[in-house]
């Protein structure tokens, strides 16, 4: 007999009964409250299009590298999951099949997030009631395909149904951004709003570098050849990507270092990574552009993000035969006190520059970020990151970050993420998680009870609408 | 309506009814033991003076840099906070405006440490009934004020009032201690103490350090120009500061590094230095004189701290314009093991020698600090520091330390302050965390209570004297 | 009069009386399974010879490194310990006076898990009812020295006692293995097996490392001048352990650091390290070795573990008067997603090779291990180690490893131990541990409590029969 899948209301609440008590209160005054999703990967075709999704495997599976990492660690081939080789070499192609596999596995996710927005997915999202397992996959698989044929699951109706306030996707200065333009001329109330992410003309490790700031630049009517024309290119994307809602930049590099050279270094150093970088060149152009940015983002009033420390693609046999994102990014060492030097140098006392820092280095929690972030007026802490969105890594960030940072220097929720549904159980998570941390306060009398609700809603909702400038 | 100020006889202890009854029979044993304060920074001249303390804001919150750092991070001018610019230029001078600023913004500290020091100021050391806030901030700084201007608030008889049975303060070789002879000379009883703290002529990259040296050594009746006049005078300044009281010297370091060279190489670096150091002399001269101050430590007694691993002033900025501890400081990465090797390799088997070690960098807690402190006879651990000073911090510090180093490697509580009100404060959040961490060992039968009563006393006060010899 | 020892049925569990209640049950189901001991220290002589065990003093105190440098921290100096000295300086000799010294400084211990397992074997291996202490000292003694005398304390009746299904002892390719074949040949049923530990054959920093590897090639028949014929040793001499049980190998490494050189460069590099290496030539080679080892364990199937991130001997006196393993051994920081790249490059994606990893830097749980392990096939999480086989310790890892990794990417429970008497209460305590864990998770409700009893016993039993293919 298959066993209940357990939604259970007090899920991630503390077990003493006095303090999940006061979790639940607490919780009672955001659960509801509307998202605010101010740094994700969905893609704005769904929205723009609004056409149904395909299946539960090409939905739920196939794109998670969070699913795929951990099946292929147990030894399930990524083709046998369906992913598409870029040999063109014969993977699954029956979704029903991939999603037996996933489901014979599923076990492998306990005690993981991954689990957890699962099983809201199954359960909320679809009304499943039993567990997913090898028995129960096929059932699960026709309820959730019989679904995605109906009108209440495409794109447009689940956004309303999230409670969805406004969601920020992710664009390259490359992108048109013709499916943010389709979804503003549609007439639909969907506030989606998109994000300056210039690593493909900012990284010279990139492959393609100097090609795409060829297009960059003459898309902005600049000249390529000098760092001046290289920089008003930026500024006319930047403005461009305002026109289409952005309210953010984002910045993914290997480390936080950032520069500040003499325009006569930064036109030598343009030229050099043109011609090819060294490596050395690489990383002083990607930290010369972080200042560039932020001095843009105290122009235009674009919120700036830097997602600094993983070591992308390590598996390299996986990168070239299935491609980028497929779960063999891993996260390495990252210091910030001095590689951030030269931008506060420069900004750092500019109340006007939001510049909120992401980490997967937890090591820096208490001791570099917290005092940062508890000083500089131009900074704020971006929440738990990719591994560190979990139960135990909230966990982790408020009790390293709070007593030096407090509250008000932290920036509420980021999902991150291309799994559309599973974004309410992600803000549902980061919800519950700070209103235990805000009960135990309470319960051990470190904090009052109504300053807890306050502080719970501001979590929740207010703070990522102010830093966003949403 | 202002909202009663809750200092809730149970803060701080565990959630779970049955540990915190353990937390609070603990806590019943040690709450009202005397406070020895072995290291900190109040002002020798408080209680050779015992002159009142001017106003509120003058005590509470312009010298605090916990509290500058947070309210300059939202946004809030140092200058309108009445800290005073090197540039002469116009600051905020009414102390009543500086407080209700202070007030103003007083949510900010939800959470931190800063926000429990501050409520027990308020409630315990001054009466005050309401929680701080703009609407209330007049009414506490009426309160505040008039008190200040008592006897009961004279230094002596707060030092009197809080319990304190020794208070060490710091001073560099290059003060005259007229202070602590002031004070002994009263006849007050009051034992206050000073630290030998060199840093001044012993870190290379102080401004003015040549000319530091040669007051040092001429004071002393010693040969500036050799390096055997330089250690001739510390040895006179300590024995001087023996005089007057001290049992301890502290050094802040960039790093934990330490050097034993030869006779010849000491003669030559002491030179380089003089003449204008390199980074690298800098640092293995610093490296160097912290071995040599072991040395001295095994002859005179005194009990040695290292303070390493901060980046100085961090906002260069603010350095210009207001000058140092302003709340600018920021952690770095700290290694020990390679550090330390050399002063351990000549004195860490000599338990003549108590070397107590401090750290920002909590991952070497159970990494580095507990596994070298579980082994050297001459080392011990410095409790959690600056801005591990905080519940949390302390949590961390004894669920990382204890099962390597145990108990008895450790040395009790520091303050560490210049924030003389909050001390009794400051030493009742260690007294109640040490009790919650030894209620949990007894609860989850790990530790019997009996055991814990004994611990709590140690912890609390036994090992600050034994460590620091008081 | 004596304290009662408290060896309480709930100790380690949680204190909320719910979570607790979770605990008891899961623990109840796993209590009593069979030790698996996959890795660990033990002499396989005392298997042969079945000996009994000489004094109390000589089994549990003076080969105990942990008792050793707590004891050494606080001044007692390592012969009155009777730990014998190099140079045959006079140390104690009577077993019975280091019995009374460890007694009168047991306080030491109290928070860590030397207390825990110590307490264990003074209450359930010998029956004693008192605390150990100056004043129950004898008693003590007098019991465990009656007690080993007898048949019942003899090795062979202890394994079958303590519920041993197999152990693993280590030895160097050197070893002639004749313990193991004469606990074969004694047609005993219990089951000891080696592994494959090559550091005298594999670090170039070895005393003696030429020597030894002139003997390990010679033993088997092989050139040792070729580096092909150095290769060829190594498969015979894993092929004799595989003989004598082993289905393990294990690599105690300064570093993680790994290297996949050219044939060419590979025997160039052997002539180098065999005429006396540089250290960046020893870390190469030893780098080169991890890839070849990580090859031949695909030949033959032999799991493969790394320890690395250890100084050892960082006491150099110490070492020099007693030698090695008396309690100078300190962690520090290690890398591992840059070091294993050119072995996981080689054989990462291979299912068919099984690298457990170990540390003692819990910094890399979260940021490096849990990622790298949920992903890469071929790696699996050891648990934790040394100073971190401990109750928090065990808490930390799997808060830290347990969203990214899983459950099914840890191997179960290891306790690394030579000291016999405690593997039991070793395996006690990270059954609790697992179980305390596991009822947080469905006390949360982020675990069903069918599913935490499958895990407790992966946790306890399967997992490691399973990764050390036992």
């Amino acid at each position: 007999m298959p066993r209940p899948l357990d939604l259970h209301p007090d899920r991630l609440f503390p077990a003493d009964p006095g303090t999940r008590a006061i979790a639940r209160a607490l919780y009672a005054g955001v659960r509801a409250l509307p998202i605010v999703s101010p740094h994700g990967h969905t893609d704005p075709a769904w929205f723009a299009t609004n056409a149904p999704f395909s299946d539960p495997a090409s939905l739920l599976i196939i794109p998670d590298h969070y699913v795929l990492r951990m099946l292929y660690s147990q030894g399930v081939p990524l083709g046998a999951l369906g992913v598409r080789s870029r040999d063109g070499s014969a993977v699954e192609s029956d979704p029903r099949a991939v999603w037996r596999l996933f489901a014979s596995h599923y076990h492998l996710f306990r005690g993981t997030p991954s689990r957890m927005w699962f099983d809201w997915v199954l359960g909320e999202a679809f009304g499943i009631t039993v567990q997913l397992d090898a028995e129960t996959a096929d059932h699960c698989y026709e309820v959730i395909d019989a679904a995605l044929k109906t009108e209440a699951f495409r794109p447009r109706a689940l956004f309303e149904r999230f409670g969805i306030e406004v969601i920020a996707t992710t664009e390259s200065p490359l992108d048109s951004l013709e499916h943010h333009a389709a979804i503003r001329a549609s007439g639909w109330s969907g506030r989606v709003v998109t994000a300056y992410r210039p690593d493909p003309v900012v990284d010279p490790e990139t492959p393609g570098f100097a090609e795409n700031v060829a297009r960059f630049a003459a898309s902005a009517g600049e000249d390529a050849t000098r760092y001046a024309g290289y920089l008003a290119a930026h500024r006319f994307h930047r403005a461009r990507f305002r026109a289409a809602g952005a309210t953010s930049t984002d910045h993914g590099h290997p480390t936080a270092r950032t520069a500040d050279l003499s325009s006569e270094d930064c036109e030598a150093l343009y030229r050099r990574v043109l011609a090819g970088a060294s490596a050395e060149d690489a990383e002083l152009f990607r930290a010369q552009i972080l200042t560039e940015m932020a001095t843009m983002s105290i122009e235009d009033g674009m919120v700036m993000q830097l997602h600094p420390g993983v070591h992308r693609s390590h598996n390299r046999a996986l990168l070239e035969r299935f491609g980028r994102d497929k779960g063999g990014d891993i996260p390495v060492s990252c210091e910030y006190v001095a590689a951030l030097g030269a931008l506060l140098d420069r900004h750092g006392n500019n109340p006007d520059l939001t510049l909120i820092l992401f980490t997967l280095d937890e090591d820096v929690y208490s001791r570099e970020l917290a005092p940062l972030a508890g000083h500089y007026p131009a900074l704020r802490l971006g929440p738990p990151w990719w591994f560190h969105d979990s139960p135990e890594g909230m966990r982790r960030f408020r009790e390293r970050t709070t007593e030096t940072a407090g509250f008000y220097n932290t920036v509420g929720f980021n999902d991150d993420t291309r799994a559309f549904l599973s974004i309410p159980a992600r803000h549902d998570v980061a919800r519950r998680m700070d209103c235990t941390w805000l009960a135990q306060l309470v319960a051990e009398h470190r904090l009052g009870e109504e300053e807890a609700h306050d502080l719970a809603r501001a979590l929740a909702y207010d703070l990522a609408k102010a830093a966003y400038r949403l």
